[in-house]
């Protein structure tokens, strides 16, 4: 039997590069399909929608439905949901968090909103800033996407998610519950929605601060790949170490 | 003789509340412009001009031309300025900037700039911090016009500059240079603009934290007035405590 029967994929970095796939990944993936072993795609890219994620994957040649993903706004929607399920929520990001919020049924209010749900957004506006603050302010409860604070473009790191929640925690003093990884909530989701325990989960990704951060911070195992962000120099430098660390997905040794 | 030849004196809360001036303040500067005494009016606002502000004070019937004013955008042109006679900068924020830097002929410049001077911005966009954290991270140095995490609107409290800068100092890690008050950097340029000494300059305002710190940053006298911000239960919890506090500027005492 394998020590491990559910898996979690980190994306870029760890089953594609930019927009090329990385072939040990793809055949990574496909063993697990072929045996019957379950996994789940596990994004802190809160822009996109989990259609748009699987038919990425699914262009890779990497078997991978929309059920196959999580990301983290499904993630924000989920945490919110079960804290109120009839909460009303100033969400401010782009298509992938307005669809995981009326998915989950959770209606738009930009007066006195229960929550402010904040991700990436590259049509941020001073206006949509001062509504958060103003909600916050009159109490609502704050969580944000994802803390990443750069992410690469073509002309290099450009603010990520983290940067720009800043305005509003740094102008109310009040500090969001971030969902995504290094956070243990989108871990706990990504358990729940897959229906497998710790023991038998493994977190898989290529950089130590999100995705390893994410499993030590679960207590589940982890797997570090060397084909994205952390090398294997920068990783020798981590006071915890993850469970396992490889160049690449090629030399996973199943059962 | 006066104690002081030379009075720094903030605007909102201080001159005026919102849209009506302060009598008591318009009756002391009248004052001191009857008897000769130097004045200047600080302010931590970045968006308007030194007319537009000049205007206003004259609509108040407060003595008052273009050349009584010193904005933080103004300060910063002059900070850059000293340092780099012909820097290139990437300037963002409102009109009140974007003058200050031309009146210091300081030519605009988004790729490579030796500055990155940012200033409350209510048209922010996303393109706009993401070519500031990319100057940043090849080397451009990073100036703030000033630090206010929150500003009074219609609604209640609105993000200010120090709030919308944190995008850019999360992203990076690069902490900005703030030139205004609590700063003593705009103080300083304030006794260069009307050549006066610390010892016989008074910092005017009714704000603790920007106003009475940035004199006492500075080592000049202070004078709270409790006519805007800070309370006099507020002041009584201040470990340091300005110089004078008065109810309202007609207390005051000249010789």
């Amino acid at each position: 039997m394998e020590k491990y029967d559910a898996f979690l994929l980190d994306l870029d970095g760890t089953v594609y590069r930019g927009k090329e796939e990385i072939p040990e990944a793809v055949a990574f993936v496909k063993t697990l399909k072929r045996k019957g072993l379950r996994y789940l795609f596990v994004t802190n890219n809160s822009t996109r929608t989990k259609e748009a994620v699987a038919d990425q994957l699914s262009g890779f040649g990497i078997p991978c439905t929309p059920d196959d993903v999580l990301t983290t706004s499904m993630a924000t929607a989920s945490y919110i949901k079960a804290q109120k399920p009839d909460a009303k929520v100033l969400y401010i990001g782009e298509q992938g968090l307005k669809q995981a919020m009326e998915q989950a049924d959770l209606h738009y209010e930009d007066r006195n909103p229960d929550y402010v749900a904040f991700g990436m957004d590259r049509q941020i506006t001073y206006e949509k800033y001062s509504k958060a603050c103003l909600a916050i302010r009159s109490g609502a409860k704050f969580v944000s996407t994802n803390p990443d604070v750069a992410l690469p473009n073509e002309q290099g790191l450009v603010p990520g998610n983290g940067a720009l929640t800043s305005v509003i925690t740094v102008s109310t003093g009040v500090q969001p519950v971030f969902i995504g990884k290094p956070e243990p909530i989108i871990i706990e989701l990504a358990l729940q929605k897959i229906g497998t325990t710790k023991q038998r989960t493994l977190m898989i990704g290529d950089n130590y601060d999100t995705d390893i951060m994410a499993g030590i911070n679960s207590g589940i195992d982890t797997l570090i790949v060397h084909t994205g962000v952390t090398s294997e120099e920068a990783l020798r430098t981590k006071p915890i170490q993850p469970t396992y660390s490889l160049k690449s997905l090629s030399e996973w040794i199943f059962n």
